[in-house]
């Protein structure tokens, strides 16, 4: 029976007797009641195969996600980066063997490939990662679903002008994530019409019963208030599910949330709504056994899918070469001016650049983008979870993305950014306001843990310009990086360094200071080079030479021009961070000569910062020329 | 004229002809108004003075906060830290000098005082932090103020029985932010009728319009959603904002939030509702003169403040010594299950102690805390912003809460664990299930970033227990240490290591294996004890020896123990670490031996791990016994 021939019929519903549209649509539900069965049996076996995983999850949403698999979506069942197909972000990801499941009745992977699930050398994981190249972004930290397909869903509406929809399925336990009320009002702001989410009202938790249990209404008042369409259905009823799929489908300029009331555990009896099961695999033997009997047969008929409208062929346009940098050598520019300046250079020269700030572009700069290329920046307010999960959302659509806020703010995404990884997502983040520089607005605007967070990214590359023209080939640098890169820029206006043509490759660093009489390396970077620069003056009057470092690739880092000049300056550096002591640009040079007879002694912002200039604070945190000059004495001293 | 009489007046408006009731209204209405003037001359004059800072938001919420100090609010204006004060929660922390102003106007600061704002020296920061004592909690990073007051609340009607209210000022832009809709459920699901929002709607963020303007119905909505009574006014109409705050006060069981349409910059012709004036001083000379002459005169005229209800000492109950571990020595605890036991134990011994989970409290086992004291156990539900939010709440008001979930969730919270720092918080986090030992469930479940997290806290201790024992001594020297402290345990069940009267004081180590012919030192923590444990026999067998150490403090770090393992063993220590390499163990290490001449080799996890078993992880990631075996044997040949 072809599904899609019946989909079809329904849109012409108004031509055709009510007698055979009912036969239809009862041939229609009797395959995906079958098809419900066969992902439930799956979902069962395999984690019960593996003796872990949560079973009871991928039963409550096996009938939702019977119909949008195999009646709703459109997809190219060959290819999974078709630029037309539908996107199903499984945000509740904990449900993955419900996911493999699917996939696998699609007819994409093989039945007997879903038994090596949670296997070490399988795609197949506890929760999806791209490493099986059908999820289309990693989940499992839950409540991150909804602006991931938020930024498809923008990627669709706005830039690809696809007619693609996206589904994502949430558990209703997540909702209470702040991060998918960001999501619910962005998506309205934009009217994504294109964004479909289902929430899986089974009404238990990991520990205890969610907070709403079966009310519905709330669920949907809620999503109402944030501006969707709310449909409220039995989610375990045919009739329904197709009912609202397909309402869903003729929203004119709002996204659409479906709220289904569904059981966990669905469909085997000691399982159904009962506590204590969740993430619990059945045992193998007679509890598995009678749990299979209850389901039924499995029939593996095959289902035709429909492929999706080929409106886009997703190639991005070629780029070019970034204008140069181009400032006046006596001009003091801040490195977040260059992170703008550059920013809309490379929107140019890129098509395929986006970016996104959180009501701050004004201060990181990204507006120079906007201004230049309005119809790739979106305005993604105070709400920095939805910012960076958009963003990844775009990322994996084929865009490269730079994210911005201030340094401090990324923190409340920090698990989005982990997740990002997970996802090899090739995306940018500028954090601009680090450190104490920023002066009298204090603390809680500094940021200062910044360069830890992105150094314990795996993979991620860490750059920290010191003028305007290393920021400018920085951002160039970062769009032609495949993966995820952080970009550090600073508030206050500082000279310019270096040539316009210097160029700033990643993995790199910058001798800047050096004779065959040097005494030590200090290494620094952004504000901290030029207090460096300073002390070398200052010193060099009383007859002390020292090397300087601008390290302005904090990781991957140049540990062989480190060691290099710990070689030639008595096995000696300084390090010099406008950053809290643990996890930053020192322990970076720490970890790059550790296993060396070198010797690292660090500066850095020690305790909580207070409101004051920057030049006070740098002076106060012990980060200025003169703590490196007395720094140098004292090292040299012993 | 005594405000504080008129309010005492207002509660008896039924026994008192509709004529006096009017004057006296008028007669507070012109008190408040004339404070309102005096809150927006000492918030432009500050900012001029100081040179920067937010002047327009202090004005669009003047005239609210005029109300709630000098008319609503009950406090002790002689102790700050009275424990039935009502509380105010500067949300929108930006607005700092308008908090001082108010401070200033109920005579608790001088005025003159006033004009050290942002000043190196002085308590009066950008943004609020307890450096000024009668900052309840550090605010600067927007939407969070609601779940600190949230924790507040909570502990006024729940714990310390108080009738204090908990007020808290928002700003439009923030309510974007998820965390402010996380606390928003929380807030309905607890019946906390004594919290009090009020967003300040001046349709005004930093860098262009909110997304909703002046739309005071869609705000009203999503409050009425989540469960709140709301109450859309004009935020510069008195007789609005004291109705609404009266109304407030009766509500029997749900949270009220006043929806109030103020203008940015109101009562100054060229700031009202401007753009580009966020965050901008006005020019001292002609443009202060003129803002000055159109909010007319200072008017300084005392007030007095209603002192509250004395209801509750406020002082702690004293604490006991914990039950000592009790543990048969051939039986395997997960550290998880130590933590529990442990954190059970100190509820006991500990009434002051409360704990507090994100729906994990099975898996991070804080149920064993609930299941002995469910009065002091709150249910957070999966929102860990919120979850962190209110445990800074709590902690303000002098419990000493345990907040835990899984180690990588708390990088949820990380921008509100960074601000519990500025906010001297004494607050214990616990993150369980860290490490590629978790096994199946895979990368999105571990936690492998969260030293790195935590170490980069100013003054934050981080702990990491490597069994059960440890982790119940562990417990209990959080509570005894007073300020931020990290808790990291594992999900798999390990051996017992040490006798229950063992001690394990912060900052310490312990060498747990050593002899004169040690080859070298590895450091390890966690599980990674246990390999070393089996790399030690192993090598044994085949006549190496080396020096084990368990580091299970890792910030601060024993940095003496660790130079002289060095010393004895050859100058190297070799770490190993269920971390990604970057800020973890191996780093503390790294930075405790930085400026010696001793040589450190890191053992951690490298790239994204996939799910398998805990075992073949170890493995596959370089941290198990073999691996140690081998790097042994590799630094030793060398």
């Amino acid at each position: 029976m072809n599904s899609r021939r019946l989909s079809a019929v329904g849109c012409r519903l108004m031509a055709i007797p009510e007698r055979r549209i009912n036969k239809f649509v009862e041939t229609l539900k009797t395959l995906l009641k079958q098809k419900a069965t066969n992902l439930r049996i799956h979902s069962i076996t395999a984690t019960s195969e593996a003796g872990s995983g949560h079973p009871t999850t991928c039963l409550s949403a096996a009938d939702i996600v019977s119909a949008l698999f195999f009646h709703t979506m459109r997809y190219d069942t060959n290819d999974a980066q078709n630029p037309n197909n539908d996107r199903f972000i499984l945000s509740k990801g904990h449900a993955a063997p419900l996911l493999y499941a699917a996939y696998a009745e699609a007819g994409i992977i093989p039945d007997e490939k879903l038994s090596t699930l949670r296997q070490i050398d399988s795609i197949l994981e506890g929760h999806p990662t791209p490493r099986f190249e059908w999820t289309e972004v990693a989940t499992g930290s839950l409540g991150q679903g909804l602006s991931l397909g938020l930024g498809m869903a923008l990627n669709g509406k706005f830039l690809d002008k696809s007619d693609y929809r996206v589904y994502v399925l949430l558990g209703d336990g997540e909702t209470a994530e702040g991060g998918v009320w960001e999501a619910a009002a962005l998506a309205s702001h934009y009217q994504l019409n294109n964004l479909i989410g289902i929430v899986d009202v089974n009404a238990l938790g990991q520990s205890q019963r969610t907070m709403y249990a079966f009310d519905i209404d709330t669920y949907c008042q809620r999503f109402e208030a944030f501006g969707w369409q709310t449909i409220g259905i039995n989610g375990h009823n045919f009739d329904e599910i197709l009912s609202a799929l397909d309402q869903a489908k003729t929203s004119a300029d709002r996204p659409t949330m479906i709220v289904a009331k569904t059981f966990k555990g669905k469909g085997v009896s000691f399982l159904e709504n009962a506590d204590n099961w969740h993430g619990k695999a059945i045992a193998k033997g007679e509890p598995l056994d009678k749990a299979l009997a209850e389901l039924g047969p499995l029939n593996l008929e095959p289902v035709q899918i429909e492929a999706p409208t080929a409106v886009n062929s997703g190639a991005g346009r070629a780029a070019t070469e970034c204008e140069p940098p181009d400032y006046p050598s006596d001009e003091d520019v801040a490195t977040r001016g260059g992170y703008g300046t550059g920013l809309a250079k490379l929107g140019t020269a890129n098509p395929n650049v986006v970016a996104l700030d959180g009501d701050t572009k004004n201060s990181t700069y990204a507006e120079q983008f906007m201004d230049l290329h309005p119809d790739r920046y979106f305005e993604m307010f105070i709400a920095e979870q939805n910012l960076v999960g958009a963003g990844i959302g775009l990322a994996k659509r084929g865009k490269i993305p730079f994210v911005s806020t201030f340094a401090a703010f990324l923190s409340r995404a920090y698990d989005q950014i982990r997740m990002s990884a997970i996802s090899q997502a090739n995306i940018k983040y500028a954090g601009s306001h680090c450190g104490v520089s920023i002066g009298e607005d204090g603390p809680s605007q500094m940021g200062l843990e910044d360069i830890a967070m992105f150094r314990a990214i795996p993979g991620a590359v860490v750059l920290y310009p010191s003028d305007a023209v290393s920021a400018e080939r920085l951002v160039a640098e970062a769009a032609a990086h495949e993966g995820i890169v952080y970009l550090r820029t600073s508030r206050p206006k500082t000279s310019i360094l270096y040539d316009a043509d210097e160029k700033f490759p990643i993995g790199g660093c910058k001798v800047i200071r050096q004779s065959s009489e040097d005494t030590l390396t200090v290494v620094a970077g952004g504000v901290t080079v030029h207090e460096v620069l300073k002390a070398h003056q200052m010193l060099a009057a009383e007859g002390i030479t020292i090397r300087v470092i601008d390290l302005y690739s904090v990781k991957p880092v140049d540990a062989e021009t480190l060691k290099a000049a710990a070689a030639d300056t008595n096995k000696t550096l300084i390090t010099v961070e406008d950053h809290y002591p643990e996890g930053g640009l020192g322990d970076a040079v720490l970890d790059a000569v550790a296993t060396e007879d070198i010797r690292v002694h660090k500066l850095a912002v020690t305790g909580i910062p207070r409101s004051g200039k920057p030049e006070e604070l740098l002076e106060h945190h012990g980060i200025s020329a003169n703590a490196i000059v007395q720094k140098v004495k004292d090292v040299t001293a012993v």
